[in-house]
């Protein structure tokens, strides 16, 4: 018997989405460089089931139904690139190569025109929900060749997450790097998440003095609410789990964290945009200051903190946190989706903002009935600017507005760090604010560079000059060229 | 007469740089694409001068001394590569290729390389000063090919912008790309100073309700302080400058910026360097906002500001901004220095810190008295980690935090927009942190990616994994490879 599918790379990502695929019919064939690791699969985990273990790629490739199906579960990066070419003359015209890793999404548009140069057809999907994810159903964001799609729909949405109604959470996101920038955001996204949670745990731990089994039971009664969550859920899981000597470990674990790919990639990508992505920009550079682990421990010592206690009623101050980590919240998703936009823009995606938000809303990390919220924004209107002017979203940040600056003020005040909390507040009054101070810095441009500036009383598109010194000359800068 | 010097591009600020070398005594030899240019230039400024214009590549080339120097000031990117491939033939080992333009670090090491294959050597140099610095003295940061330094030193330091007690503001910064990075530091500082000052005169404007000309009074006093530099001392004049109408011509002007290039490269590094550089990063952000305007006006019908008034004593509060806005400054030269020393590490550059602050010091954008505290900060502990460990920043930065919490604390309780003063608060308050909130972090991604932690009572480098849901598996993500 031909399998309906192979797959290559039997990490945990890699064995888990094959357990996947089997449990819903699918007999999968399946191979890994380390070939005692396909061994100890076919004789472990897999044994008894509809997957069959191959030695070689072209063993793999034997071994497969046509049109052929191949997913690549690989280390992103030249890994990606070696498999591929080491894939293609083994392959036929209308084959299907699949990444599934955590590729770069200018990989994805440049590796779906070679493999279409090839004849093939090249999906980049991100895969999101970590180990048991990819075991019980991920969120999955396809992107690449079109024609691909009605060839992996099938085994793709068999696997994926579904929302309360059956829907999977996993649809077509767009040509070629669509799915891994969207899956980027994702994790942009994710790291955003995971920031304000902290800020709001380090408020209560530091600013309210709390134990871990106090913000236990504030995470429990929270995840009742509109921040109802899977990060929340573990959020809460976490701050009750003990040590064996009956300690919380969260008390024991190092607050250094790593950064690189996704989180970073966002920002660079936000960058390129020219989109303001404050949050997540803060999110990422939180992760870098915690890695500075030593010298924070010697800056502690030259600038000794005043009292971090918060002097409040405790309830009213918890609630008023659970307020400020909504709106922030609220905030960020406004940022990723404004990338989103801007992105399509650029690389003539044609992205479905509702659905995206419905892939997002089971099976991944950031998954929550938040975005359920999100998706109904974008289907009742597909080309909102911004999450802030759906109406829905508008009346839930006035009423947070409130709770959310006597929180940032009391943690400015205390001298607890805040960035994402902050930054998305300093988001929020810069974007509702029609005259900012970029007046005077055009003036200043102007006056060092000549860059020119638009008036109020004048058409947009009409640039002025102006001789501030009186002996600058009336050469505007862009004339600096050859 | 063969000259000492050659120029292609004859712009704005390649036109002054000839007019500074040879008033300095160089002659120079000058080029442009378009002759016309030439013809106007030779005929116009440059009459009379020791200046020589040529109409052709080879013709420029033929009346330079040996070996030969070429300095292109011509528009960043292809154009550069282009001009380089069509001089290589033209000259001789030996020979000397200047750029002077904006270029992106890593096409100067790319280059620099390139053209030291073909027996040439190489300098890529930051020029700051905008049009008036070209023509009187700018702040020149060279690097390349270390063998050239001799041969464009005279004519470098001829040039230049120089400090009080006469030093030049340039010195060589180090190998191939280095010279172009700290340029693009320096701009990104830029961002950051201009945006630290929008956000103290948006403070006033808005805050307390003040004209152009009592800003101008506030800036002029504030220039005889340790702020003392050339951004506050043109927002002064600008804040003077009366349109014909005889209104601050200030208020006429647009409140959207521009941006990309050298600011958006700089936030690109931090995040490639893992540096937290949260203030550079909040100032292209902010650009970035400025420029929907469109939207903002929308967003502010939608959300109407309460009152943004603040009440409070006038003059004492102003002196709080300034305080502000100094200590934010602090924390963006910190981290703009870490950033060097990261990239100093990466790419292998020795670069000298305190001569870095002395060459800005004078010439360029962010010349400031503030600069010659940096150096000293150098000079005392070239392998300072981090400015704020410096104890004369150390002690000036304890003086400045209450009324710096106090102002960012009225602005976010009145919503007024403050991205760079708080953000640089929020690392001034995780700097100075020593448990920060990531240990719970570390147990989310542990929870969901099996990423693995690290423990506070165990050795650094040694990484544990918890089976938090009782059914996940000991697999940790690190196997996720094929």
């Amino acid at each position: 018997m031909k399998a309906d599918i192979g797959l290559i790379g039997l990490a945990v990502m890699g064995e888990n989405l094959v357990m996947n695929m089997e449990s819903k019919g699918f007999t999968v064939a399946v191979y890994n460089r380390t070939t005692s690791k396909v061994q100890n699969f076919v004789e472990g985990r897999a044994k008894g089931k509809n997957i069959i273990g191959t030695y070689s790629l072209e063993e793999l490739v034997a071994n497969l139904k046509k049109p052929r199906r191949v997913m690549m579960m690989v280390k992103a990066g030249a890994a990606v690139d070696a498999l591929i070419d080491t894939l293609i003359p083994l392959l036929e015209e209308g084959d299907i190569l699949i990444d599934g890793g955590n590729s770069h999404f200018p990989d994805t548009i440049r590796r779906t025109q070679y493999v279409e140069s090839k004849g093939l057809l090249y999906v980049g999907t991100g895969v999101s929900g970590g180990e048991e994810g990819a075991l019980k159903g991920p969120s999955m964001m396809p992107g690449g060749s079109p024609a691909a799609w009605p060839h992996v729909k099938d085994v793709f949405q068999a696997i994926c997450a579904k929302v309360e109604d059956g829907s999977p959470c996993c649809e077509w996101v767009g040509e070629n790097g669509a799915g891994h920038f969207v899956k980027m955001v994702h994790n942009g996204i994710e790291y955003g998440d995971m920031q304000l949670i902290c800020e709001a745990y380090q408020l209560m731990r530091d600013g309210l003095g709390m134990t871990a089994d106090e913000m236990h039971e504030v995470f429990k009664a929270w995840n009742e609410t509109e921040l109802d969550s899977y990060l929340i859920e573990i959020t809460r899981d976490i701050l009750a789990y003990k040590d064996t000597d009956g300690e919380p470990i969260v008390n024991k674990i190092l607050d250094t964290a790593g950064q690189k790919g996704t989180g970073k990639w966002t920002g660079i990508a936000a960058l390129d945009e020219g989109v303001p992505l404050t949050l997540i920009g803060e999110a990422v550079f939180a992760r870098c200051l915690s890695a500075m682990k030593a010298e924070r421990v010697e800056a502690a010592k030259v600038f000794p903190k005043a009292d971090t206690k918060i002097d409040c009623d405790r309830a009213a101050f918890i609630e008023d946190i659970r307020k400020a980590l909504y709106a922030s919240k609220i905030i960020s998703y406004a940022q990723g989706y404004t990338l989103m936009r801007a992105a399509a823009k650029t690389y003539g995606w044609n992205l479905n903002y509702g659905g995206i938000a419905l892939m997002w809303r089971g099976g991944c990390i950031i998954r929550s009935v938040f975005l359920g919220k999100i998706k109904e924004a974008y289907d009742k209107d597909p080309e909102l600017q911004n999450l802030l002017l759906d109406p829905y979203f508008g009346e839930t940040v006035k009423g947070l507005v409130p709770a959310w600056r006597n929180v940032v003020a009391e943690a400015v005040k205390h001298g607890i760090p805040m960035p994402a909390f902050s930054s998305a507040l300093s988001y929020f009054d810069g974007y509702t604010t029609e005259k900012l101070p970029q007046n005077l810095l055009q003036a200043q441009r102007d006056y060092f560079g000549a860059h020119t500036y638009e008036r109020l009383d004048a058409p947009r598109g009409e640039f002025f000059h102006t001789n501030w010194t009186g002996h600058g000359g009336s050469t505007s800068a862009s004339t600096y060229t050859a």
